[in-house]
């Protein structure tokens, strides 16, 4: 029986488990990465667990998150996290050299590899070949800590390419066509697995573009073979020696499939506030345009924003358009710089910013009120932007520099000949940005500033829970809903306390209040509850406010994870339309809940304002369970002697 | 009787006035400029004023301030600008196209002309010879309005540069000498006219840094001669059309004269927190470098940046300094882009931030807790970079780029040779960036976002006055004192409401509450209140929160004028040791007050807790006395028949 990628790299690095879809496992991890603003909770985490060295072949702690610096706060977090990198042996990307996955696929991405990484597009080095997992912090932490990863073995959905693209059609259409066809939750418990003729069409950033956003398909990564194509990247950037072919056999078992045939797909853009609210760009009309901004991790390559300074040379940015350009690397904007593309982008009137994640993130830029933003970006959440009633749409480099030009959304096609990039024989390497540790490091320590408080630890969990249902909220909800990200609040990633004020912010202004006034209680979700970005911090912060379970119709697979990891209990309706019996406010209590955990049972929950009582259902490991009665896997890490 | 540049540029222009130091004349206006954090309140003054067209040559709306764009505020902002230029007919500069002084040295300077901007480094175009004036941002309103400005003849200090410059020193340590002979009170009441056989050393760019810092040491303006530098600087930027030569007369007859040889200049630095608290940097041994921010109005010219880059050509930013260059101007990011240097700039591991103020004023790229920043701004005040704690060098380009290398405060010329800089034939403009009204502006309106607040207006001064003392202050307290800018606050501006919870933020906490809890009340203050920035917010807040009246030993000049624009007594003590007699919360009253400015007569000051009475003068013109009793310039003007 055939083995797809994802499955022959799994076995490769399997530790523990039976590998069959469902079934927990642990995996070797080869890679870690860490960005800024998840990164100083995964350093105190490690600084915690009192290891000596990372158990990785390689981890790198990028800065590219929270930039712009507005107080002390996030440069005490830099000087943390390098003290912290030279300390374990871990690789530091200094502020200015890029995006994390920009720069971990032109640096070190490696086809065949486990990659692990506290960020949710780390499946971004899915383009070359290498398994490559957004999880969260703690997650990462273990991973560097003891050098394993578990998880649900997820099942693999082929998605085959045939067919050519159209002119001006590229990859981010694609995984927007994907995104309208599959939907946010149409990936969650797989893998996307990637073949087909329409490959070849591929550069290994577009194929990127794609992993990248398989993240708000939901799944838990996506992968590409390694070929030609995969050799040749690796080649250009300096580093043939890293390539290995990687195949799916031909007999590969799936267990699901789609074929999408490349000529269907026009230029998409996914309207607000979804990135599967997507639409093709010629059925709307009249859109004018205050803001284009492009960049990110998911389109910010060389080829992307070659595309783009092809596009504007020679022309001119509208005047009523904001056109803001933040490159993906240092080497990307040095490259640009030299071949002259950067002069005609500035030539053309755009902005250009820090090689960073930037607005992309909410890290400024939020548009003007009531603002129509065109952005390369990967979500388009209400409010992310930094502005909460700015309409953002996603769309690909080409329909934002054409659109940027004509001051409306425009479909590019309609825009003439479409240029052509030549890709340059050799990538610049900037190794400047680099700090590499040295060989000697005792007597290294971490410099934590003021504002670096220390992570909050739960208590083992308790047989019999009750109180107040504090909150309940709807389907999807994000963890942008839950903690909200943005400038302001950003340089407070390290500061639980001070960001718990801000908890579910976007819905309502006192949550904290309520928690804080109830002595902690429970929130009542609807399905894919945490859908979105990684971010530990959603489940954190309800940790610290004494959040003591979620009940939920479902569950996104990373938060999930995040809160049992912080000891909450994630439990789901057994029957949905229970979800109706419960208001805020409502007293509610469960008994015997470790009995029910460790016989794997129904726990009762009983709504005492109601009278009520309902069935809700347990969905883990073992382990999962262990974790739950520690009070979370940093108390479970102590006594595990691996 | 020969006469200075500035004496012929003042006869030229005068509309009102005997024109001699200390009479108060009034003159004509050629040009003006607003950057945006101060703009948005003179385009809400100028609205108010109903006005059709403006009356100047040529005025200029920039955003340069609040580029980081955290909220909707900032774009709000940058829209209602917009907006307002177009209706009345004013060029406005996108943001990305550069920071508003480099910018209108590069494309609109004029010798000969008087310039008026609504901010204190206005007189940066004195590096042409034109006469460049800081004002309050009402000021620069009615200039645009009525095409006058008032203001109070200044006496002329002539400061004559003899000698050559030695290798390594440049136009930043002539000006940092300059501040440590003179200090930050040394030009008060002056304008600073330089002449000499040393100006041949001195190319535009140059002469625009020392002019640019005239205003830390307190003076109206700074101003050099139009010789053949500067006609070759306007035929390099294409306008020699704009050329005209001024010269002062050979027999000129000065108030003050100074010389300095150039050759007695070392490399200096301004070390914490002024920027008159100058040493030479071979002086300082082993400081440390944290971080080191290279351009501002001050020093981010063409010339400036380029030798930056020719000092890191080939070389690293040291591991453990963060490298910051935020360009002058677009143009100059595109030539630098084109020729090669950006990307050495890049290759040696600097960040590179878009064209605009940035972290001169505070927004973004904040320190580390007790960091150190080596800059080449112009001012070092205490948590003006966004750190409190941290400790600003004010330093020249050529100083930080080798500190960035070497990650200690270096003095330069141990450094080898120093690198040359080739001017180019042509520099580049970027027009795309601005945008010119158009011919028909009718039915054009202002779009006002929800941020944006009614300009505060005063009611007519009383004849008598009481209330308590709210907050003594020491000497040479600082706009940036009085209200706080930095990125969090920038954004508040144009919301006086909002802004006044911080005002005074650097000294207490709770002086807003203050204020509210007493109705308002007084303030007594030291030598120099008000010296720093123009800022018009730190009369127009106190405004807001109810203060009468500034009591102090002695006032900087724009934030006197400020202080009078918005109907707020600045009255001196006749003997400064009265000073002593006063505490916060001692309770005071003065009676007579109109018939004593009336009169010219002495205010009598009655400190009823202490019960002490003591003299107090106010020093201005019949005119001063006329908007002090309507309550501001504002409900002065509409009575202004001109």
């Amino acid at each position: 029986m055939g083995k797809s990628i994802a499955y022959k790299i799994l076995e490769k690095n399997l530790l523990t488990g039976n590998l069959k879809a469902g079934n927990e496992i642990s995996i070797k991890v080869n890679q870690t990465l860490t960005q800024d603003s998840t990164g100083t909770m995964v350093y105190l985490q490690l600084e915690a667990m009192k290891i000596k060295d990372i158990k990785t072949d390689l981890s790198v702690a990028y800065i590219d998150h929270n930039t712009l610096q507005t107080g002390f706060e996030n440069a005490d977090d830099h000087e943390f996290i390098k003290s912290a990198a030279a300390k374990y042996g871990i690789i530091y990307s200094k502020p200015g050299n890029g995006i994390c996955h920009q720069l971990h696929l032109e640096r070190f991405s490696r086809p065949g590899d486990v990659l692990i990484g506290s960020d949710s597009h780390t499946p971004t080095c899915g383009g070359v070949g290498m398994l490559s997992i957004g999880a969260g912090g703690l997650d990462v932490a273990i991973a560097m800590a003891k050098g394993y990863y578990y998880l649900k073995a997820p099942k693999v959905l082929n998605i085959e390419l045939v067919g050519k693209l159209n002119p001006w059609v590229s990859a981010k259409d694609i995984i927007l066509y994907i995104l309208k066809t599959l939907s946010v939750k149409g990936g969650t418990g797989y893998i996307i697995e990637y073949s087909g003729e329409g490959l070849k069409e591929l550069s290994v950033t577009d194929r990127a573009t794609m992993a990248n956003m398989g993240a708000e398909l939901g799944a838990t990564t996506s992968i590409f073979p390694s070929d030609e194509v995969t050799m040749d990247f690796l080649t250009r950037q300096g580093r043939k020696k890293d390539f290995v072919p990687l195949y799916a056999d031909n007999d590969a078992v799936y267990d699901k499939k789609i074929k999408i045939n490349l000529g269907d797909i026009k230029p998409m853009t996914a309207m607000p506030h979804s990135p599967d609210n997507v639409v093709e760009v010629s059925r709307l009309d009249n859109i004018k345009v205050d803001q284009v901004a492009i960049g990110s991790c998911t389109n910010s390559s060389y080829t992307d924003l070659m595309k783009v300074a092809k596009i504007l040379k020679g022309r001119k940015v509208h005047e009523d358009v904001s056109l803001i350009i933040s490159p993906g690397s240092s080497s990307i904007l040095k490259m640009m710089s030299k071949n002259g593309a950067l002069a005609d982008l500035i030539e053309s009137g755009a902005r250009i910013l820090e090689a960073a994640c930037g607005p992309c993130i909410g890290m400024g830029q939020a548009p003007k009120s009531n603002g129509i933003s065109l952005r390369t970006f990967n979500r388009n959440f209400k409010g992310r932007c930094g502005t909460k009633n700015a309409e953002v749409y996603l769309v690909s480099p080409e329909t934002a520099a054409v659109s940027a030009i004509t001051g409306y959304l425009t479909d590019p096609s309609t825009f003439g000949e479409m240029p052509a990039v030549e890709i340059p024989e050799r990538f610049d390497v900037c190794g400047n940005y680099f700090i590499y540790p040295k060989e000697d490091r005792k007597d290294l320590e971490v410099v934590m500033g003021p504002n670096i408080k220390p992570f909050p630890v739960n208590r083992p969990l308790n047989e019999n829970l009750k109180g107040k249902v504090l909150l309940k909220v709807g389907d999807n909800i994000t963890t942008d809903d839950i903690m909200p990200s943005n400038a302001k609040l950003l340089p407070y990633r390290s500061n639980i306390p001070k960001l718990s004020e801000y908890c579910f912010g976007t819905l309502v202004d006192d949550f904290h209040l309520r928690a804080k006034k109830n002595g902690g209680g429970f929130i009542i979700g609807g399905e894919n509850y945490g859908q979105g970005s990684s971010r530990e911090h959603a489940a954190l912060v309800p940790l610290y406010l004494g959040i003591k379970a979620v009940i939920a119709k479902s569950f996104a697979r990373i938060h999930k994870a995040n809160l049992i990891n912080s000891g909450i209990l994630p439990l789901a309706f057994k029957n949905k339309e229970d979800y109706e019996l419960f208001d805020e406010m409502d007293d509610v209590e469960m008994n015997g809940i470790i009995n029910a955990l460790n016989q794997g049972a129904e726990i009762v929950l009983i709504n005492k304002t109601k009278n009520k009582a309902v069935k809700l259902t347990f969905e883990g490991s073992k382990r999962d369970i262990e974790i739950l009665k520690c009070g979370g896997y940093l108390n479970y890490a102590k006594y595990d002697r691996n």
